[in-house]
């Protein structure tokens, strides 16, 4: 069984969600870090929590929620116009440095992204980007109305690509999304991205642990959810040699 | 319209799951309240994601997940009867302070726990800690086998103690439990125990934000799910001053 398309996360696995601590920063100086890490545990877990409550809304109102939380729990204060602008941030972020040449470098498969962002933060995303012009499909989970992990968000690779799961490629860096599109029967890669040994090393003394350490660590080590991804990779530029383990 | 039962969320309002700290430590040394904070956070992320992903465990297989990786990340290495020893405190966590005196002065309405908790775990909770003794009923969510805050899990009120959801008032600190029985469409009573003055002064500077502060803020503000409790206290012995607006 072959690979005829590669399905990409996108934020954190595409694209640097870590890359708005700069705007934050420049908003709320020396609040950059902090902000960024909570916004980002607040945004995954509302879309969860919508999702449970059968209260969809979008992830641009998800985003924006979260980060009104993190502003406010921090204590601070703005104006609208702060506000919009760390927002804007969102439909420009970073791409990872190996992420265009890993996507040149599979030419030839139908290639994708399948993400929790809503179709117009997407659409933007990959224009600002210039992925609009590599990719076949940018496919919003928003016609389901409930997130990833939930089954239904996967189905919509088979229906928007015409490809079957287990001739899909899944690339993630998100511990609970490889879980869930493995669970759903798609191929995966998980992108480790903070190794084990790094995050043992930042521990080795609890008075030592710093805190944006922590905030990430609990995101981006594999979860324990009774189910692994097939591949473990370190950056996107493996991918090519995993892809390649399906020809033979 | 009055309140024929008042229904208790068990963990983290009734019982103090922080008070896992002294045995974490004492395993632990040093790393007491780091493995009490993301344990807790994995937990209840564990239980949400295995809802989306349609892949239930009961409350007891996940707890155990969530603190194996809690260990692994902070890269601490233990044998079995250490992991058990944390694991048997589960079932023995401490009462609030002003528990028994709030369920005392309640007596005559309902009272019962609902709860994501196996009915193992509920029951040997309620009988370590005397609460079997003045509760009337301690329901498990996992004959549902979905997790709050699905709506799933709250029907089961009115299944066990045949009070309809107008009658009833539900008691939780956990912001997302409280919002997803608000929007079930209970009477919901939210215990604030972390007040937005103190964690705003606690984070004044950003370099002054204690990391297990920060975790557990993201958790006890009031979430933005565009929804919200009707009333907000500060601790359980408030309860019956709520109980009586609905008698007027």
């Amino acid at each position: 069984m072959t690979i005829k398309a590669v399905v990409f996360d996108a934020y954190g696995t595409l694209y640097d969600v870590q890359s708005v601590a700069d705007v934050t920063d420049n908003a709320f100086p020396g609040y950059g870090d902090i902000i960024t890490q909570v916004w980002r545990i607040k945004q995954l877990e509302y879309s969860w929590l919508r999702s449970l409550m059968q209260r969809y809304e979008d992830f641009s109102v998800i985003t924006r929620d979260s980060l009104a939380y993190t502003l406010r729990i921090l204590g601070l204060t703005y104006d609208e116009s702060v506000f919009e602008r760390i927002m804007e941030k969102y439909l420009h972020l970073d791409l990872y440095p190996d992420a265009s040449a890993a996507l040149a470098a599979l030419r030839g498969r139908k290639l994708a992204i399948l993400s929790n962002g809503s179709t117009d933060m997407l659409n933007a995303l990959a224009r600002n980007s210039g992925l609009d012009r590599v990719l076949d499909a940018t496919i919003s989970i928003d016609s389901k109305r409930v997130f990833k992990p939930s089954p239904a968000a996967y189905t919509l690779i088979e229906e928007k690509l015409g490809v079957q799961p287990a001739e899909v490629l899944f690339v993630s860096s998100n511990p609970w999304d490889a879980c869930g599109a493995k669970t759903f029967g798609l191929n995966v890669a998980w992108i480790e991205r903070v190794t084990p040994e790094a995050m043992a090393l930042a521990c080795v003394k609890s008075d030592l642990v710093p805190p944006l350490t922590m905030f990430k660590a609990v995101r981006m080590q594999m979860d324990e959810l009774g189910v692994e991804p097939d591949h473990r990779i370190r950056m996107l530029s493996d991918l090519p040699k995993v892809v390649a383990l399906y020809e033979s």
